[in-house]
Protein backbone atom coordinates (compact mmCIF):
# COMPACT_ATOMS: atom_id res chain seq x y z
CA UNK A 1 0.00 0.00 0.00
CA UNK A 2 1.06 3.70 -1.11
CA UNK A 3 -0.21 6.54 1.52
CA UNK A 4 0.28 9.70 0.56
CA UNK A 5 -0.06 12.09 3.77
CA UNK A 6 -0.46 15.87 3.41
CA UNK A 7 -2.03 18.63 5.10
CA UNK A 8 -2.52 22.27 5.39
CA UNK A 9 -0.40 23.72 7.98
CA UNK A 10 2.25 23.45 6.25
CA UNK A 11 4.67 20.21 5.46
CA UNK A 12 6.81 20.59 8.67
CA UNK A 13 3.87 20.91 11.06
CA UNK A 14 4.34 18.49 13.78
CA UNK A 15 0.75 16.60 13.38
CA UNK A 16 1.96 15.46 9.76
CA UNK A 17 5.07 14.06 11.08
CA UNK A 18 3.03 11.59 13.79
CA UNK A 19 0.36 11.18 11.27
CA UNK A 20 3.13 9.58 8.65
CA UNK A 21 5.00 7.75 11.48
CA UNK A 22 1.62 6.11 11.71
CA UNK A 23 0.97 5.34 8.37
CA UNK A 24 4.27 3.62 7.59
CA UNK A 25 3.14 1.20 9.83
CA UNK A 26 0.64 0.00 6.78
CA UNK A 27 2.47 0.23 4.47
CA UNK A 28 5.05 3.11 1.77
CA UNK A 29 4.51 6.38 2.91
CA UNK A 30 5.35 9.49 0.47
CA UNK A 31 4.74 13.24 2.36
CA UNK A 32 3.60 15.32 -0.12
CA UNK A 33 2.12 19.28 1.75
CA UNK A 34 2.09 22.83 1.30
CA UNK A 35 5.39 24.53 2.36
CA UNK A 36 3.55 27.25 4.43
CA UNK A 37 -0.13 27.28 5.96
CA UNK A 38 -2.91 27.18 4.25
CA UNK A 39 -5.63 27.15 6.91
CA UNK A 40 -9.43 28.30 5.96
CA UNK A 41 -7.97 28.47 2.35
CA UNK A 42 -10.84 26.28 0.57
CA UNK A 43 -10.86 23.88 -2.13
CA UNK A 44 -8.70 25.42 -4.83
CA UNK A 45 -7.42 24.60 -7.96
CA UNK A 46 -3.85 26.99 -9.01
CA UNK A 47 -4.65 27.45 -12.95
CA UNK A 48 -2.76 31.56 -12.92
CA UNK A 49 0.27 30.70 -11.43
CA UNK A 50 3.29 27.48 -11.75
CA UNK A 51 4.08 25.87 -8.90
CA UNK A 52 7.05 24.55 -7.25
CA UNK A 53 8.02 21.07 -5.93
CA UNK A 54 10.64 21.06 -3.21
CA UNK A 55 12.49 18.28 -1.03
CA UNK A 56 12.24 18.42 2.60
CA UNK A 57 13.61 16.58 5.08
CA UNK A 58 10.80 16.24 8.19
CA UNK A 59 12.14 16.34 11.82
CA UNK A 60 12.83 12.47 12.32
CA UNK A 61 14.82 13.13 9.40
CA UNK A 62 12.72 11.20 7.00
CA UNK A 63 12.61 12.93 3.33
CA UNK A 64 9.07 15.09 1.80
CA UNK A 65 8.25 16.91 -0.95
CA UNK A 66 6.57 20.40 -0.64
CA UNK A 67 4.69 22.81 -2.63
CA UNK A 68 3.97 26.41 -2.98
CA UNK A 69 0.59 25.52 -3.48
CA UNK A 70 -2.45 24.75 -1.92
CA UNK A 71 -3.42 21.53 -0.08
CA UNK A 72 -5.72 20.23 -2.91
CA UNK A 73 -2.90 21.19 -4.79
CA UNK A 74 -0.27 19.20 -3.45
CA UNK A 75 -2.82 16.48 -4.00
CA UNK A 76 -3.40 17.28 -7.39
CA UNK A 77 0.36 17.69 -8.14
CA UNK A 78 0.89 14.15 -6.96
CA UNK A 79 -1.95 12.23 -8.50
CA UNK A 80 -1.15 13.74 -11.58
CA UNK A 81 2.47 12.56 -11.92
CA UNK A 82 4.62 14.31 -9.96
CA UNK A 83 4.74 11.42 -7.81
CA UNK A 84 5.10 8.51 -9.95
CA UNK A 85 4.40 5.59 -8.12
CA UNK A 86 0.48 4.44 -7.99
CA UNK A 87 -1.11 6.49 -4.94
CA UNK A 88 -3.54 3.87 -2.92
CA UNK A 89 -5.01 6.66 -0.02
CA UNK A 90 -4.30 10.20 0.59
CA UNK A 91 -4.29 11.15 4.45
CA UNK A 92 -4.76 14.50 5.50
CA UNK A 93 -3.53 16.11 8.99
CA UNK A 94 -3.59 16.34 11.93
CA UNK A 95 -5.34 19.34 11.92
CA UNK A 96 -4.88 20.63 15.36
CA UNK A 97 -8.32 22.20 15.82
CA UNK A 98 -11.69 20.03 14.76
CA UNK A 99 -13.26 20.56 11.41
CA UNK A 100 -16.69 20.06 11.84
CA UNK A 101 -19.96 21.35 10.27
CA UNK A 102 -19.26 24.35 7.79
CA UNK A 103 -15.84 24.07 8.19
CA UNK A 104 -14.96 21.18 5.32
CA UNK A 105 -15.67 23.11 2.26
CA UNK A 106 -13.27 26.24 3.86
CA UNK A 107 -10.74 23.59 5.64
CA UNK A 108 -7.94 22.48 3.65
CA UNK A 109 -7.73 19.92 5.92
CA UNK A 110 -10.90 18.31 4.27
CA UNK A 111 -10.43 19.62 0.80
CA UNK A 112 -7.25 17.84 0.28
CA UNK A 113 -9.36 14.37 0.82
CA UNK A 114 -12.02 15.88 -1.68
CA UNK A 115 -9.26 16.26 -4.06
CA UNK A 116 -8.17 12.83 -3.82
CA UNK A 117 -11.56 11.11 -4.25
CA UNK A 118 -12.10 13.84 -7.58
CA UNK A 119 -8.77 12.26 -8.70
CA UNK A 120 -9.89 8.32 -7.98
CA UNK A 121 -8.37 7.83 -4.93
CA UNK A 122 -9.71 7.40 -1.52
CA UNK A 123 -9.24 10.04 0.84
CA UNK A 124 -9.47 10.83 4.31
CA UNK A 125 -9.13 13.75 6.71
CA UNK A 126 -7.99 14.15 10.54
CA UNK A 127 -7.96 16.45 12.70
CA UNK A 128 -8.18 16.88 16.73
CA UNK A 129 -10.33 18.68 18.43
CA UNK A 130 -7.72 21.11 20.73
CA UNK A 131 -9.15 22.87 23.24
CA UNK A 132 -9.74 26.72 21.95
CA UNK A 133 -7.15 28.04 25.01
CA UNK A 134 -4.94 25.69 24.59
CA UNK A 135 -0.94 26.68 24.34
CA UNK A 136 1.78 24.53 24.25
CA UNK A 137 2.83 21.35 22.28
CA UNK A 138 -0.19 19.28 21.48
CA UNK A 139 0.21 15.59 22.04
CA UNK A 140 -1.10 13.93 18.44
CA UNK A 141 0.01 10.43 19.44
CA UNK A 142 -3.81 9.38 19.95
CA UNK A 143 -5.34 11.43 17.11
CA UNK A 144 -2.85 9.47 14.45
CA UNK A 145 -3.24 5.96 15.95
CA UNK A 146 -7.02 6.76 15.72
CA UNK A 147 -5.98 8.12 11.88
CA UNK A 148 -4.11 4.70 11.23
CA UNK A 149 -7.04 2.89 12.31
CA UNK A 150 -9.18 4.43 10.28
CA UNK A 151 -6.65 4.25 6.84
CA UNK A 152 -6.42 0.43 7.98
CA UNK A 153 -10.11 -0.58 7.47
CA UNK A 154 -10.99 2.11 4.59
CA UNK A 155 -7.69 0.37 2.92
CA UNK A 156 -9.52 -2.65 3.44
CA UNK A 157 -12.98 -2.30 3.01
CA UNK A 158 -13.18 0.62 0.60
CA UNK A 159 -15.93 3.34 0.57
CA UNK A 160 -18.40 4.16 -2.21
CA UNK A 161 -17.62 6.05 -4.99
CA UNK A 162 -17.60 9.71 -4.61
CA UNK A 163 -17.27 8.99 -0.42
CA UNK A 164 -14.01 10.51 1.88
CA UNK A 165 -14.06 10.50 5.30
CA UNK A 166 -13.70 13.41 8.25
CA UNK A 167 -12.19 12.11 11.11
CA UNK A 168 -12.31 14.51 14.10
CA UNK A 169 -10.22 13.32 17.48
CA UNK A 170 -11.57 14.48 21.18
CA UNK A 171 -8.27 15.45 22.45
CA UNK A 172 -7.50 12.51 24.96
CA UNK A 173 -5.58 9.74 25.69
CA UNK A 174 -5.67 6.73 23.41
CA UNK A 175 -7.43 4.94 26.46
CA UNK A 176 -9.89 7.48 27.82
CA UNK A 177 -11.86 7.66 24.03
CA UNK A 178 -14.78 5.98 24.35
CA UNK A 179 -14.83 4.79 20.64
CA UNK A 180 -16.27 5.45 17.20
CA UNK A 181 -19.10 7.35 15.79
CA UNK A 182 -20.26 7.68 12.44
CA UNK A 183 -21.97 10.87 12.12
CA UNK A 184 -23.66 13.15 10.18
CA UNK A 185 -22.31 16.27 9.48
CA UNK A 186 -23.57 19.21 12.37
CA UNK A 187 -24.09 22.79 12.54
CA UNK A 188 -20.87 24.87 12.74
CA UNK A 189 -21.79 28.46 15.13
CA UNK A 190 -19.22 30.95 13.32
CA UNK A 191 -18.14 33.89 15.84
CA UNK A 192 -16.60 35.89 13.35
CA UNK A 193 -17.05 40.05 13.84
CA UNK A 194 -15.34 42.67 11.98
CA UNK A 195 -12.33 44.34 13.29
CA UNK A 196 -11.55 47.57 12.31
CA UNK A 197 -8.30 48.97 12.44
CA UNK A 198 -6.32 52.12 10.62
CA UNK A 199 -3.33 52.12 9.67
CA UNK A 200 -0.21 53.79 10.17
CA UNK A 201 -1.00 56.23 7.22
CA UNK A 202 -4.67 56.64 8.63
CA UNK A 203 -6.53 54.62 5.78
CA UNK A 204 -8.86 51.59 7.23
CA UNK A 205 -7.63 47.93 7.21
CA UNK A 206 -10.26 45.32 8.38
CA UNK A 207 -8.94 41.53 10.27
CA UNK A 208 -12.03 38.65 9.97
CA UNK A 209 -11.90 38.69 13.89
CA UNK A 210 -14.06 37.47 16.94
CA UNK A 211 -14.19 34.05 19.07
CA UNK A 212 -13.07 30.72 17.96
CA UNK A 213 -16.53 29.13 15.97
CA UNK A 214 -18.37 26.38 18.32
CA UNK A 215 -20.90 24.07 17.34
CA UNK A 216 -23.91 22.85 17.97
CA UNK A 217 -24.20 19.89 20.02
CA UNK A 218 -26.24 17.44 18.91
CA UNK A 219 -26.67 13.29 18.74
CA UNK A 220 -25.71 12.02 15.83
CA UNK A 221 -23.37 15.43 14.81
CA UNK A 222 -19.70 15.50 14.31
CA UNK A 223 -19.44 17.73 17.38
CA UNK A 224 -21.96 15.91 19.32
CA UNK A 225 -19.70 12.90 18.96
CA UNK A 226 -16.42 14.55 19.73
CA UNK A 227 -17.66 16.76 22.90
CA UNK A 228 -19.35 12.91 24.13
CA UNK A 229 -15.50 11.50 24.11
CA UNK A 230 -16.10 9.86 21.17
CA UNK A 231 -13.74 9.65 17.45
CA UNK A 232 -16.28 10.98 14.69
CA UNK A 233 -15.92 9.52 11.03
CA UNK A 234 -18.16 11.87 8.91
CA UNK A 235 -18.66 10.41 4.93
CA UNK A 236 -18.95 13.05 2.96
CA UNK A 237 -20.11 13.81 -0.85
CA UNK A 238 -18.67 14.96 -3.53
CA UNK A 239 -23.04 15.96 -4.19
CA UNK A 240 -24.08 19.25 -2.95
CA UNK A 241 -27.53 18.52 -4.55
CA UNK A 242 -30.85 19.35 -1.86
CA UNK A 243 -32.93 17.06 -3.16
CA UNK A 244 -35.68 18.13 -1.44
CA UNK A 245 -35.56 21.79 -2.38
CA UNK A 246 -35.65 20.03 -5.80
CA UNK A 247 -39.47 19.51 -5.82
CA UNK A 248 -40.21 22.55 -4.03
CA UNK A 249 -38.36 24.76 -6.39
CA UNK A 250 -39.76 23.17 -9.40
CA UNK A 251 -43.25 24.30 -8.22
CA UNK A 252 -41.81 27.83 -8.51
CA UNK A 253 -44.05 29.95 -11.27
CA UNK A 254 -42.25 32.12 -13.98
CA UNK A 255 -43.90 35.40 -14.57
CA UNK B 1 -34.46 44.88 -1.24
CA UNK B 2 -31.40 45.23 -1.14
CA UNK B 3 -28.97 42.90 -3.47
CA UNK B 4 -25.02 42.59 -2.99
CA UNK B 5 -24.00 41.78 -6.46
CA UNK B 6 -20.61 40.12 -6.29
CA UNK B 7 -18.27 37.93 -7.97
CA UNK B 8 -14.80 35.65 -8.60
CA UNK B 9 -13.19 37.51 -11.80
CA UNK B 10 -12.81 41.09 -9.98
CA UNK B 11 -15.10 43.81 -9.70
CA UNK B 12 -14.42 45.45 -13.10
CA UNK B 13 -15.40 42.48 -15.36
CA UNK B 14 -17.99 42.93 -17.51
CA UNK B 15 -20.36 40.07 -16.38
CA UNK B 16 -20.70 41.46 -13.06
CA UNK B 17 -21.49 44.93 -14.29
CA UNK B 18 -24.27 43.20 -16.82
CA UNK B 19 -25.87 41.58 -13.47
CA UNK B 20 -25.37 44.80 -11.07
CA UNK B 21 -27.72 46.75 -14.13
CA UNK B 22 -30.32 43.91 -14.36
CA UNK B 23 -30.63 43.09 -10.38
CA UNK B 24 -31.26 47.36 -9.77
CA UNK B 25 -34.27 47.00 -11.27
CA UNK B 26 -35.53 44.75 -8.50
CA UNK B 27 -34.04 46.92 -5.37
CA UNK B 28 -30.95 48.28 -4.69
CA UNK B 29 -27.96 47.30 -5.25
CA UNK B 30 -24.41 47.42 -3.85
CA UNK B 31 -21.33 45.75 -5.56
CA UNK B 32 -18.48 44.12 -3.58
CA UNK B 33 -16.19 42.23 -4.92
CA UNK B 34 -12.13 41.47 -5.16
CA UNK B 35 -9.93 43.65 -6.97
CA UNK B 36 -8.56 40.77 -9.11
CA UNK B 37 -9.28 37.66 -10.60
CA UNK B 38 -9.88 34.61 -8.02
CA UNK B 39 -11.24 32.01 -10.03
CA UNK B 40 -11.05 27.87 -8.60
CA UNK B 41 -9.99 29.76 -5.85
CA UNK B 42 -12.12 27.69 -3.52
CA UNK B 43 -14.31 28.71 0.00
CA UNK B 44 -12.31 31.15 1.60
CA UNK B 45 -11.59 32.58 5.00
CA UNK B 46 -9.00 35.29 4.76
CA UNK B 47 -7.64 34.99 9.23
CA UNK B 48 -3.80 35.47 8.38
CA UNK B 49 -3.86 38.74 6.98
CA UNK B 50 -6.18 41.95 6.96
CA UNK B 51 -7.78 43.03 4.54
CA UNK B 52 -8.39 46.29 2.32
CA UNK B 53 -11.81 48.05 0.99
CA UNK B 54 -11.76 50.83 -1.80
CA UNK B 55 -14.41 52.41 -3.44
CA UNK B 56 -14.06 51.86 -7.50
CA UNK B 57 -16.30 52.93 -10.19
CA UNK B 58 -17.65 50.70 -12.50
CA UNK B 59 -17.49 51.10 -16.52
CA UNK B 60 -21.14 52.54 -16.26
CA UNK B 61 -20.00 55.10 -13.62
CA UNK B 62 -21.87 53.26 -10.73
CA UNK B 63 -20.14 53.03 -7.34
CA UNK B 64 -18.77 49.95 -5.95
CA UNK B 65 -16.44 48.42 -3.17
CA UNK B 66 -13.67 46.24 -3.60
CA UNK B 67 -11.79 44.45 -1.53
CA UNK B 68 -8.20 41.97 -1.79
CA UNK B 69 -9.64 39.20 -0.31
CA UNK B 70 -11.55 36.36 -1.52
CA UNK B 71 -15.15 36.38 -3.19
CA UNK B 72 -15.96 34.69 0.11
CA UNK B 73 -14.52 37.10 1.94
CA UNK B 74 -16.19 39.99 0.41
CA UNK B 75 -19.45 38.89 1.52
CA UNK B 76 -18.60 38.11 4.85
CA UNK B 77 -16.57 41.63 5.15
CA UNK B 78 -20.38 43.31 3.65
CA UNK B 79 -22.38 40.72 6.19
CA UNK B 80 -20.10 41.67 8.93
CA UNK B 81 -20.81 45.36 8.60
CA UNK B 82 -18.68 47.34 6.15
CA UNK B 83 -21.91 47.21 4.40
CA UNK B 84 -24.07 49.03 6.91
CA UNK B 85 -27.55 48.54 5.32
CA UNK B 86 -29.24 44.49 5.76
CA UNK B 87 -28.70 42.42 2.91
CA UNK B 88 -31.68 40.83 1.62
CA UNK B 89 -29.83 38.44 -1.04
CA UNK B 90 -26.79 38.12 -2.39
CA UNK B 91 -25.58 37.10 -6.12
CA UNK B 92 -22.47 36.43 -7.63
CA UNK B 93 -21.24 36.23 -11.15
CA UNK B 94 -21.83 36.17 -13.93
CA UNK B 95 -18.80 34.14 -14.52
CA UNK B 96 -18.33 33.54 -18.01
CA UNK B 97 -17.67 29.30 -17.67
CA UNK B 98 -20.29 26.90 -16.27
CA UNK B 99 -19.94 26.27 -12.29
CA UNK B 100 -21.21 22.12 -12.79
CA UNK B 101 -20.33 19.14 -11.05
CA UNK B 102 -17.59 19.16 -9.07
CA UNK B 103 -16.29 23.01 -10.10
CA UNK B 104 -18.86 24.03 -6.94
CA UNK B 105 -16.42 23.42 -3.91
CA UNK B 106 -13.34 25.43 -6.15
CA UNK B 107 -15.46 27.48 -7.53
CA UNK B 108 -15.53 31.46 -5.99
CA UNK B 109 -18.26 31.91 -7.51
CA UNK B 110 -20.69 29.63 -6.29
CA UNK B 111 -18.84 29.48 -2.93
CA UNK B 112 -19.33 33.36 -2.79
CA UNK B 113 -23.43 32.39 -2.66
CA UNK B 114 -22.00 29.96 -0.06
CA UNK B 115 -20.82 32.38 2.03
CA UNK B 116 -23.86 34.30 2.28
CA UNK B 117 -26.08 31.31 3.19
CA UNK B 118 -23.94 30.59 6.23
CA UNK B 119 -24.16 34.36 7.22
CA UNK B 120 -27.95 33.48 7.21
CA UNK B 121 -28.49 35.45 3.80
CA UNK B 122 -30.07 33.68 0.64
CA UNK B 123 -27.36 33.63 -2.07
CA UNK B 124 -27.12 32.25 -5.81
CA UNK B 125 -24.77 32.28 -8.39
CA UNK B 126 -25.20 32.76 -11.81
CA UNK B 127 -22.68 31.68 -14.30
CA UNK B 128 -22.69 31.46 -18.61
CA UNK B 129 -21.58 28.32 -20.34
CA UNK B 130 -19.44 30.27 -23.00
CA UNK B 131 -17.93 27.75 -25.46
CA UNK B 132 -14.45 26.44 -24.28
CA UNK B 133 -13.01 27.98 -27.76
CA UNK B 134 -14.91 31.51 -27.56
CA UNK B 135 -12.39 34.55 -27.59
CA UNK B 136 -14.09 37.95 -27.93
CA UNK B 137 -16.60 40.22 -26.20
CA UNK B 138 -19.14 37.84 -24.14
CA UNK B 139 -22.59 38.88 -24.41
CA UNK B 140 -24.08 38.63 -20.95
CA UNK B 141 -27.69 40.24 -21.63
CA UNK B 142 -29.78 36.94 -21.64
CA UNK B 143 -27.63 35.42 -18.60
CA UNK B 144 -28.25 38.93 -16.52
CA UNK B 145 -31.66 38.71 -17.33
CA UNK B 146 -32.03 35.06 -16.04
CA UNK B 147 -29.99 36.11 -13.01
CA UNK B 148 -32.85 38.66 -12.60
CA UNK B 149 -35.97 36.75 -12.85
CA UNK B 150 -34.64 33.84 -10.64
CA UNK B 151 -33.48 36.44 -7.85
CA UNK B 152 -37.07 37.51 -8.36
CA UNK B 153 -38.67 34.27 -7.34
CA UNK B 154 -35.97 33.81 -4.72
CA UNK B 155 -36.88 37.00 -3.26
CA UNK B 156 -41.04 36.67 -3.31
CA UNK B 157 -40.55 32.69 -2.75
CA UNK B 158 -37.77 32.25 -0.13
CA UNK B 159 -35.64 29.05 -0.19
CA UNK B 160 -35.27 26.46 2.63
CA UNK B 161 -32.67 26.98 5.01
CA UNK B 162 -29.36 26.62 4.41
CA UNK B 163 -30.15 25.74 0.58
CA UNK B 164 -28.49 28.13 -2.19
CA UNK B 165 -28.81 28.22 -5.83
CA UNK B 166 -26.22 27.14 -9.06
CA UNK B 167 -27.41 28.61 -11.80
CA UNK B 168 -26.12 28.22 -15.01
CA UNK B 169 -27.21 29.21 -18.86
CA UNK B 170 -26.44 27.93 -21.89
CA UNK B 171 -24.60 31.32 -23.83
CA UNK B 172 -27.98 31.25 -26.27
CA UNK B 173 -29.94 34.55 -26.70
CA UNK B 174 -32.52 35.22 -24.46
CA UNK B 175 -35.35 33.49 -26.82
CA UNK B 176 -33.68 30.89 -28.10
CA UNK B 177 -33.38 29.65 -24.08
CA UNK B 178 -35.98 26.47 -23.98
CA UNK B 179 -36.78 27.29 -20.41
CA UNK B 180 -35.80 26.57 -16.89
CA UNK B 181 -34.84 23.10 -15.62
CA UNK B 182 -34.49 22.31 -11.75
CA UNK B 183 -31.24 19.67 -11.79
CA UNK B 184 -28.98 17.77 -9.43
CA UNK B 185 -25.35 18.37 -9.38
CA UNK B 186 -24.11 16.23 -12.59
CA UNK B 187 -20.29 14.77 -12.70
CA UNK B 188 -17.24 16.75 -13.83
CA UNK B 189 -14.88 15.04 -15.94
CA UNK B 190 -11.61 17.23 -15.34
CA UNK B 191 -9.18 16.62 -17.75
CA UNK B 192 -5.97 17.94 -16.13
CA UNK B 193 -2.35 17.34 -17.02
CA UNK B 194 0.40 18.09 -15.67
CA UNK B 195 2.88 20.54 -17.71
CA UNK B 196 6.70 20.42 -16.09
CA UNK B 197 8.90 22.99 -17.72
CA UNK B 198 12.15 24.06 -17.43
CA UNK B 199 12.86 27.91 -16.06
CA UNK B 200 15.90 29.91 -16.70
CA UNK B 201 18.02 28.82 -14.11
CA UNK B 202 17.25 25.29 -14.85
CA UNK B 203 15.02 23.86 -12.33
CA UNK B 204 11.69 22.76 -12.59
CA UNK B 205 8.00 24.25 -12.12
CA UNK B 206 4.82 22.53 -12.60
CA UNK B 207 1.59 24.02 -14.31
CA UNK B 208 -1.67 22.39 -13.78
CA UNK B 209 -2.53 22.36 -17.54
CA UNK B 210 -4.49 20.29 -19.72
CA UNK B 211 -7.24 20.42 -21.39
CA UNK B 212 -10.68 22.38 -20.40
CA UNK B 213 -12.93 20.23 -18.37
CA UNK B 214 -16.13 18.54 -19.37
CA UNK B 215 -19.45 16.86 -18.32
CA UNK B 216 -21.15 14.06 -18.38
CA UNK B 217 -24.36 14.61 -20.43
CA UNK B 218 -26.99 13.18 -18.34
CA UNK B 219 -30.31 13.89 -18.12
CA UNK B 220 -31.40 15.94 -14.84
CA UNK B 221 -28.23 17.26 -14.36
CA UNK B 222 -26.83 20.95 -14.66
CA UNK B 223 -24.72 19.97 -17.63
CA UNK B 224 -27.41 17.84 -19.57
CA UNK B 225 -29.62 21.19 -18.78
CA UNK B 226 -27.52 23.47 -20.36
CA UNK B 227 -26.24 21.54 -22.85
CA UNK B 228 -30.11 20.78 -24.15
CA UNK B 229 -30.82 24.95 -23.98
CA UNK B 230 -32.33 25.14 -20.78
CA UNK B 231 -31.17 27.05 -17.89
CA UNK B 232 -30.47 24.91 -14.83
CA UNK B 233 -31.04 25.63 -11.49
CA UNK B 234 -29.38 23.31 -8.67
CA UNK B 235 -30.53 23.66 -5.38
CA UNK B 236 -27.41 23.49 -3.36
CA UNK B 237 -26.65 22.82 0.19
CA UNK B 238 -24.12 23.41 3.03
CA UNK B 239 -24.74 19.85 4.38
CA UNK B 240 -22.15 17.13 2.51
CA UNK B 241 -22.98 14.34 4.40
CA UNK B 242 -23.39 10.82 2.68
CA UNK B 243 -25.89 9.47 4.37
CA UNK B 244 -26.16 6.12 2.43
CA UNK B 245 -22.68 5.37 3.11
CA UNK B 246 -23.13 6.34 6.91
CA UNK B 247 -25.03 2.84 7.24
CA UNK B 248 -21.98 0.91 5.67
CA UNK B 249 -19.58 2.06 7.96
CA UNK B 250 -21.60 1.68 10.64
CA UNK B 251 -21.01 -2.32 9.97
CA UNK B 252 -16.71 -1.76 9.88
CA UNK B 253 -15.60 -4.46 12.75
CA UNK B 254 -12.87 -2.72 14.36
CA UNK B 255 -9.59 -4.17 15.08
Amino acid sequence: MHILVTNDDGVQAPGLLKLAQEMRTLGKVTVFAPDRNWSASGHVKTMDRPLRVRAEILADGSPALSTDGAPSDSVALALLGVVKEKIDLVVSGINPHENIGHDVTYSGTVTAAMEAVIGGVPGMAVSLHAPDDFHGTLDYRAAAQVGRRVAARLLAGGLPEGVFLNVNVPYLKQDELKGFMITRQGLRVYRDALDARTDPRGKPYYWIGGEFPTGVDEEGTDYGAIKAGYVSITPLQLDLTARQAMEEIKKWIWE
